[in-house]
């Protein structure tokens, strides 16, 4: 598929690198980016990330493919200016209106540095995109929204939203608030500035996802609370028994434990898991 | 400083890194390696680590320098074995007892690989040793073992055992226990494959630690319980603070610590912390 106008909606890391992935695919005419931050979107056109810079419904109205890639709580407020400007064309192909063409979609790739200064044409390259179909979109809005993340290098699958939302509460929005919990819990202490000079390489990685998109982040945790505090408290329990195993010195059950999670990690990288895929 | 027999015990990811780095720093004759295991000692021969493979008392008799890179549960029998057999004109510089030329010496350096054939000699360059001395050692004891690991290119400091151990237990112990158990918690779910299939980047990072040695962490562990169940305790308090901002659905609390500990990491990687060096 060739889409003629791409309108980006945020063109952040994640927006941005769509548009130059489309591009190097040479898959669009030209992308019209609309954004918040003027000098963000200066980035943007001096990287040519986008070709103009328009406003919301100028950008929308006559754009084949349309990207909204805001921050979650903007969401609400995008989809009601781009619902108004939405190609009357494209909007037809809707049965129930333009919710059907609203196709909710998640790619799997990431990076702690933000904006269009941080995009890149490879970012999601062999990297999953979840679709999570509402029940109105048409065969045709998935396989043109499926095409053009493929054209991106994605691997894309899908998954309803509430599996979706439990599948990332626990592998990915559990572990970010246990992250920013172990850097908030060192940097409140008096020898702060001590323990930070000793944390090495272990303690960065681990760490590195503290980094993300704080704005994005408390979204994210709020739009998926509920499962999200399940997963905190599945977790909370599994670190009671870890430490009720080092309060009674269980040295076995705790190196048992270890071996067992190492196992388990090295056959996750070597991908002999099933892989999950829902196509 | 020229040693012209080095003993490594334990020809591993530690004793092997430092056995090529003074290797490659000119800065010993030969290294005669003791090990468990036939299998890692004909890496060590075969990458050139050591230059002969020996008993524990030939290797240690007439050593310059002995490196203990054991796991920490073997030390107590391992430095039994090498106090019998050191070198005599060496013991007579301790005034104490031969306990004076033992320097504890941590290495602020690893990777999830172990054994000879991931021993690297660049592993140290530019890391962190923390010595910790005991009150027996001569000032000449501290200054050789200072002068080996700077030879490895590493930046020597100093702490009591009591500061590394509290340091450490905060930056590195508690960390590897969290990892363990997120992976651990993952895998003993049902949905275990599905879970995998979607975790990313992130988790990878943050599960890293996880793939270490279950043994030696398991020693680490045992050894430094009273001060990892202190951190464990401050962790969860930690978890249960911000379990309650989702709770009671505080959002601009929850952004705030976010944003808090991404400013904070910002800092510790730009090297703008005081870096509680002791020397």
């Amino acid at each position: 598929m060739f889409y003629e106008k791409v309108a980006v909606i945020g063109v952040g890391l994640i927006g941005g690198s769509f548009a130059l992935a489309l591009k190097g695919a040479r898959r669009c005419g030209h992308v019209a980016g609309v954004g918040r931050s003027a000098a963000n979107m200066k980035v943007a056109m001096e990287r040519g990330i986008v070709d103009v810079v328009e406003d919301m419904a100028s950008a929308v109205s006559n754009a084949d493919l349309v990207l909204m890639a805001t921050p979650v709580a903007q969401f609400s407020a995008v989809m009601q200016a781009v619902g108004k400007a939405l190609k009357p064309a494209a909007a037809r192909r809707g049965l129930g209106g333009k919710i059907a063409q609203f196709v909710p979609a998640h790619p799997i790739a990431g990076a702690e540095k933000s904006g269009a200064a941080a995009a890149s044409a490879e970012l999601f390259r062999q990297k999953r995109v979840v679709l999570t179909p509402l029940p109105e979109n048409p065969p045709e809005s998935l396989e043109k929204i499926s095409a053009a993340w493929g054209a991106c290098g994605a691997r894309v699958s899908r998954m309803t939203p509430e599996e979706h939302d439990s599948v990332f509460a626990a592998v990915s929005h559990l572990p970010h608030l246990l992250a920013y919990a172990l850097v908030s819990d060192i940097s409140a202490r008096a020898d702060a500035a001590q323990l930070f000079g000793y944390a090495a390489g272990g303690f960065r990685d681990f760490t590195r996802i503290a980094s993300s998109e704080p704005e994005m982040w408390r979204d994210i945790c709020m739009a998926n609370r509920d499962r999200l505090l399940n997963e905190l408290h599945l977790y909370e329990a599994k670190l009671k028994t870890i430490g009720s195993l080092l309060e009674t010195r269980d040295a076995p059950a705790l190196e048992k434990r270890f071996a067992e999670a190492r196992a388990v990690r090295e056959k996750w990288l070597n991908g002999s898991w099933l892989n999950g895929e829902h196509e």
